[in-house]
């Protein structure tokens, strides 16, 4: 078992912390072997960002993204960035408030407005990928719920986790739909 | 020009994090391309922590460490799971409290308390990486002194960055030697 989710966005995004909980998860809570990897080019501020993260039953020895089964887009040129990636199978989640799916509509997608229900529950932007995250953990067979919760929970800042169990959750909803 | 450095450590280190300011600060400060890679496994937890950087002067498309220019262990078995990763000139950076180098005694190596100065300096051992990261920055000719400390301020808690930058100058001190 091999399973490759990546994160795309850009900078501030937190598509990295994305792939941090992620990994860390897979490993500590669903007792799997992982790997995250960023690449950051020296446009890096405000520039693209990318997470990719490997799950694997047995220890990864290839850190390279091959095909995803899942891509998590917040921005069009994420998503643009990562169509190299896509299999017959793979599975999209964008904001649909910033990613047109237009280009990749023969593959499965999710959309949701990220952005805007980080809004409402944080009068921020800024749990936008904790709302995408809760969708990648309820569309995806190979994370644990209470894994990825207890992860985040460790990853954001003091006095943040209430609220961004909430937009987890708020994704996980409308993943399972 | 391709260099590459391995933090290899125990859960709680912060090696991940010494690879994620490294990687950054190349790229943001340095006008570099760069990646950092973590594996984590089912054992995570106190387990093994090991982060790997590649900084490049063109796009890094394989990710992977081939041979490490820079290997710095906190740990026993963080230097031994490297072993693998050791070439001619390879440069060993160790904390000497906690780990013996008499079997890589035939390569060039830096020795320092890291632990230890981190307690004098915060009463906490948790900033050593930092003194570490200070010593790489010295040691290495390919990451900006200015970039490194910018990158860390803002990776560290609110608060903690006049001592860890006092850490990372200390490392450096010794690294300069």
């Amino acid at each position: 078992m091999r399973y490759e989710i990546v994160f795309s966005g850009s900078g501030g995004q937190g598509m990295i912390l994305s792939g941090k909980i992620t990994a860390e998860a897979a490993a500590t809570y669903d007792k799997m072997h992982s790997t995250q990897t960023q690449s950051y080019g020296p446009e890096s501020r405000g520039g693209m960002t990318e997470a990719y993260v490997i799950i694997s039953d047995e220890p990864v020895d290839y850190p390279e993204i091959t095909k995803a089964d899942i891509i998590v887009a917040l921005s069009q040129d994420g998503l643009d960035r990562q169509i190299r990636h896509i299999k017959d199978d793979t599975i999209i989640v964008v904001d649909e408030e910033f990613v047109n799916t237009a280009e990749v509509s023969k593959y499965k997608t999710f959309k949701a407005p990220f952005t805007n229900i980080s809004r409402e529950i944080m009068n921020s932007p800024i749990s936008a990928n904790m709302v995408a995250l809760g969708m990648v953990t309820a569309i995806s067979n190979n994370l644990s719920k209470e894994g990825m919760i207890e992860t985040m929970k460790k990853n954001v800042p003091n006095g943040t986790e209430e609220k961004n169990v909430k937009a987890f959750e708020k994704g996980f909803e409308l993943g399972s739909k």
